[in-house]
């Protein structure tokens, strides 16, 4: 017998960690604008062993990553949907054939999944230190997080990230691939060392440039690291000396399997420690780090204080899309009369299409951004536009977030794509009829904005079914006939998906 | 028997336009800075008529086109190769499955063809007109051509064009799909002129804010329209009122057949002219044009002068990859040291590998913006990069050019593509050796610029075959440890297809 769920607490707010390593969880209650952190999971899934050469995952992988969701799902419920944000990471990102994974996770939890990039990634790491730290919106700092499958190097002051760096080495992949055998060689270390000391290497005058007030890393290996050398006398920060110190003890212990006889590591890091190490080792020396303390918070409580901001209107993303349209050269103001049309057509659309809040604001960026492409080039401006989109470093939106946007992008002229067509272009089949919808809100706040500016009364919109009727004062084909011509061709285009009448 | 060709003249230069309804050439001599044409050739073979809406020719078309070229060909013998350019246009650029044709027009001329994107087509079109014009730095000009595929609207200042835009409408496509019955109805005049209108519409607020001194029209159909109110006492420039006039008289012939009624139209023109008249009356309608003079200067004008310009190192394109630079925020002063190893390394390897001027063009070019995609995303930003090579406006340069540094882009980093990846990516089979050897070079430049820096001699670069074998200061893998793990890695990379030593 199952008990009713209890009512639903308004103030929880919760974040999944889909980490390479583990899987982290954190449940907070709202507390004025802060946060009061209620609960902390965490399970040592280790799901980069999982991912095969071909992209997929190894079933017995993920039924233990399963096993533990089922777990976390117990105490998510009565969270409100909004509330919550499941985020998956490097492996996820990786495994380009886990589809069914990935369905079965958002089963699991009740939750969908975001995959974000390996930036997204570093700047909610940050976002998570920066809050564990004292408030000082001029400090300075370099945290390092070294996960399962990459690394994230960010600089950053306050609780801005300036420089959000995310390499492909991480502890669970690094030490499968330098110490296969379970030796820990000297050649082998070196070896990692220096290949992520080359990955770093572009970057490395952006970080001096920058400069920081105190280093601070998070993360297991960095935890791990900081709990032997403290436990072996060797100070409680981490220095150059002290980890000069645990390489020559790894590397005189010389096995994996006998890892265990260092003082202070638990016997579940062993199996990742020479890889986690190699990589602390590399940033030391090419960033010249003197001092790295330990920080909790990370990429778990950095979504939660981004979700926190878009509760109460600071999201992150609006931020994003002004950046894209100064980096692209947008014709802001034009673009803007094009959200506000955007907008009109959606109040009389939202009930009869079902529309939610989530579908407007997906909207409002693909039309404040909808000329973008031009940057790259006029011929074809509207596929540039949705590359950018579905390619760019844009922070705060997951990956499936960029494709939804770019497929409304790529929609905003020529002929309107069908639901297959969106659905090949990577659209999840609950999205798509939604997606193709508001593109023709979106080409006919287009349009409007065109023409229409000139007319005495605006036109009005009513929605039946796929027909969409825009009542217009008399006489306007006499004075707009370009717009008349206009909507003739959408009348065209967006056939047989819509018809519209006006 | 075959006379001997007469010995190469140094001072000639050609160009040849395989416009859409016809092809032109004209020979020039440089006079001091200046030319003198000597030639010029047109013949009506109205390829645009070829087009099938499989993106295929015509055989009958095509063979037509070819005679002609043929008698082209006669006066291009012992004009050096480097001073003649073949330009394709509009139905060169549809005609998606016409490898053939293209390869054939090579071969009987004898040229490379370069097939041009729109702008580029308006920049050269623009450069022709100007020089046709009065020498005068600071007046602005609004030049139209009406060609049989496309219509190109620019506005500019003296020599320099700065806004130039290409519209999918032209003289014989348009008359084809409007009056394709040969009745020229007043409805369907207004239909094309409200399409040719929509069009332009979104420029409207550029050309009106540049502004101009005087409008030019080139292209036969203008060129006709003025013939045809001289002829008809309707004044020597085009205004809105003998184009009024003009179109009276055209609905009320009404039909194509009985165009030669209209005194001054010649009798291979009326088959196009509905189409291009009513272009022009949307053009002078929407830009309010309220006078339009006639020059004889044209793309293959501005195509002459444009090499002209690179024979004297005024070479447009340079500017071009200044420009990118500054739009998508490279770090110039970097990429200038890139270029600068590129240009050593090119040097060592010129004779081995047979390369010759054009190639080390296109490295320079590769490696002064090998960093553009960053503007995108760090992830993956070779491909950007590759992308906007591919796909962006960049004046001066043909798209075969385009699409050469868009692989050189691309191979900067990561597994070296191979001979038969990069004619996927649409390199031709003579090019794509040399672009394997360039990217080689390329990625060297850029290993050696961020770690070689530091060494106290520069190495030496020694090719025998597909081995590059680079030279060091002793000790150099002691002194520059990161170096030699990012060749090592190169090693790697470029493997099978080449070796290197160091």
């Amino acid at each position: 017998m199952t008990l009713p769920s209890s009512s639903p607490e308004p103030a929880l707010l919760a974040a999944v960690d889909l980490g390479s390593n583990s899987f982290h969880m954190v449940v907070a209650q709202e507390w004025g604008t802060e946060l009061r952190l209620l609960d902390r999971l965490r399970e040592g899934v280790r799901l980069a062993e999982g991912l095969r050469p071909d992209g997929s995952l190894d079933p017995a992988v993920a039924s233990r990553a399963l096993e533990c969701l089922a777990r976390f799902a117990q105490r998510l419920q009565g969270v409100p949907p909004e509330r919550v944000r499941v985020i998956g990471t490097n492996t996820l990102r990786l495994a380009t054939r886990a589809e069914d994974f990935v369905g079965a996770i958002e089963k699991t939890l009740g939750f969908p999944v975001e995959i974000v990039a390996g930036r997204e990634e570093a700047r909610l790491i940050y976002l998570g230190v920066a809050h564990s730290l004292a408030v000082d919106a001029r400090e300075r700092r370099l945290v390092v997080d070294i996960g399962g499958g990459s690394t994230e190097v960010i600089a950053g002051t306050g609780f801005q990230p300036w420089i959000t760096e995310s390499l492909n080495y991480g502890c669970v992949a690094s030490t499968r691939s330098f110490f296969a055998d379970g030796r820990i060689s000297e050649a082998a270390m070196a070896a990692l060392q220096n290949r992520v000391r080359l990955a770093i290497e572009p970057s490395l005058g952006d970080y001096f440039r920058h400069g920081w007030d105190q280093a601070v890393g998070s993360s297991g290996t960095i935890k791990a690291v900081l709990r032997i050398l403290s436990e072996n006398g060797q100070g409680t920060r981490i220095t150059p000396g002290g980890l000069e110190w645990l390489r020559a003890q790894v590397l005189q212990l010389g096995q994996i399997s006998a890892l265990h006889k260092l003082r202070g590591l638990k016997s579940d890091r062993a199996a990742v420690f020479p890889g986690g190490l190699a990589i602390l080792l590399a940033l030391f020396a090419s960033l010249r780090i003197q001092e790295m303390r330990f920080s909790e918070g990370a990429l778990r409580e950095g979504a939660i204080y981004d979700l926190l901001g878009r509760i109460h209107h600071e999201d992150s993303r609006e931020l994003s899309v002004a950046n894209l349209q100064q980096r692209f050269h947008s014709q802001v103001q034009r673009n803007a009369e094009v959200v506000e049309w955007a907008g009109q057509l959606f109040a009389a659309a939202r009930h009869a299409w079902a529309l939610h809040d989530g579908h407007l604001a997906w909207l409002r960026w693909a039309a404040a951004t909808h000329d973008i492409g031009l940057d790259i080039a006029h011929s074809g401006f509207h596929k540039h536009g949705e590359y950018i989109w579905r390619n760019g470093d844009i922070a705060g939106f997951s990956r499936r977030e960029q494709n939804l946007i770019a497929c409304l992008v790529r929609c905003q002229r020529k002929k309107l794509l069908s639901l297959s067509q969106l659905q090949a272009l990577g659209v999840a089949a609950e999205d798509v009829e939604g997606l193709q919808r508001l593109a023709v809100l979106l080409r006919l706040a287009i349009v409007l904005q065109r023409g229409a500016t000139g007319l005495d009364h605006k036109p009005s919109l009513t929605i039946r079914g796929r027909t969409l009727e825009l009542r217009f004062p008399p006489n306007w084909r006499t004075t707009a006939p370009l717009l008349a011509a206009d909507l003739e061709q959408e009348q065209i285009l967006v056939n047989p998906d819509f018809q519209v009448l006006c």
